[in-house]
């Protein structure tokens, strides 16, 4: 019924063709793969493939971005100007403030920026978190939002400027921990088998976590990191905080100690009554 | 079977009476509960009983010194001497090297150091890692190793010292990231429904491992913070890492980033690796 509204809304797409411009990469032929479960057409242009980017803006009613953020710039120039004004394009970069602004830059058409907040290794979109930034236009972004929601995904509508400086959080981060633990393990020559054996339920969660990134690629992690204008005061706030917590320690100043524990409980606490509605 | 061989070993003591010194402690009325699951007699003592330690001692051929560090020496130190010498006394605490040479010092009866793995919310031993310290004599450390084994428990044997260097990453630098990072998203004013909304399956991992710390004893957890001699360096080594990937990240050098995301994947691997023979 749903997806019944959204057509009506746009009565020449009632079954868009979907072009996705990388369509080889894992992100790619992910969502390649999810968009001919959900009945539609679908093209993809890569490096190695005779359709061209162009051939999909003429073709498509759809184009999903679906490249590395090094180049998407300059990919997103070229063939921006070519996608004609009713159609619509997004991108699934792990960053949107300029990914954003330039689809809004080199497009005349409708416009959102979208980040599924998962990766290749998911089977399908049940309940996956997908951020949402508005770009141009209500039509297509209606669209959009319900054929993810229909399929399982929780997704959030955030400004750009928003969506990038929680990620400098959620990922950066995150990562920058992971990173720092792992390679202090590896250089102290810990033994994962002997560790894993005296393991805590936390720790062990901990180095689920590391192993994860096992899976990821690391250029798309280098980008995360190095492109987000929030990230560097996100990392120097934690190491301040290291720091802080360090001095705590080495004095043995318990009373410090527990003042701070108690507050990450209580944010802890509020964590864990989200979960429970979630 | 198992317990028939170790009751064989111990003649006198085919049905030892447990003795918990601070039984009515979160850990103590755990261990209490598992003894008496498992068929034996328990008595216990804590500050509010009428039953002192030293009725426990006369009356018990098994002592668990179930107390926080803080007390611990002094309780060991008054205790120990009335000890009989065919007794056996193990604790429970979260450190071992400090402890075990203090139960050996004023005790003369066999000893274990035992660090139980997991918290007091957990029903059963079953999956659950024990670390096992022998101190003295082996017929009370078999005893008790295929106690622990029979109801599912995973014994590790290490020496208190191999113990409190791996607790220093295990619990120590394991904890000391999840307070630095709580405590700087607290300061930051972050709403954890927003971050929770946009957060990858990693970040949300990472904050269940926070919201853990709210059920967890944070006087506990200031003394596995402070007492452990290995606790500095490793916190240190992590910060050294952190300032060398702060360096890396504001260069942009992505071939630095790169080798090292390397080098903890290949950690990953591993961990992954044992996990599937876990």
């Amino acid at each position: 019924m749903k997806s019944q509204i959204s057509t009506d809304l746009n009565p020449d797409i009632s079954r868009p063709k979907v072009g996705i411009v990388g369509g080889l990469g894992r992100m790619g032929r992910w969502f390649a793969k999810f968009f001919q479960g959900a009945g539609l057409p679908v093209l993809i242009s890569d490096l190695q493939t005779e359709l061209r980017p162009e051939d999909l803006a003429r073709q498509c009613q759809i184009i999903i971005m679906s490249l590395p953020m090094e180049v998407f710039p300059k990919e997103v120039a070229k063939l921006g100007p070519m996608i004609p004004e009713n159609s619509f394009m997004t991108d699934i970069c792990s960053l949107k403030q300029s990914q954003v602004s330039c689809m809004l830059e080199y497009a005349r058409c409708e416009v959102v920026g979208t980040h599924p907040l998962f990766g290749p290794a998911e089977d399908s979109l049940k309940g996956k978190r997908v951020a949402l930034c508005p770009g141009r236009g209500k039509r297509w972004f209606t669209w959009w939002e319900e054929l993810l929601r229909k399929h399982g995904a929780v997704t959030s509508v955030v400004s750009p400027e928003e969506h990038d400086r929680t990620m400098a959080w959620t990922q950066a981060l995150n990562h920058f921990i992971l990173l720092c633990l792992g390679k202090a393990m590896d250089d102290h020559g810990i033994d994962p088998k002997q560790i894993m054996a005296l393991a805590t339920p936390s720790f062990e969660q901990q180095m689920e976590i590391v192993a994860r990134l096992y899976h990821q690629d690391p250029e798309l992690y280098a980008t995360i990191q190095m492109s987000n204008p929030y990230t560097q005061s996100v990392l120097e706030t934690f190491s301040q905080h290291g720091e802080n917590l360090r001095k705590i320690v080495k004095e043995r100043d318990r009373a410090a100690f527990i003042k701070l524990f108690e507050e990450v409980q209580n944010l802890g606490h509020a964590v864990l009554l989200l979960k429970n509605f979630m």
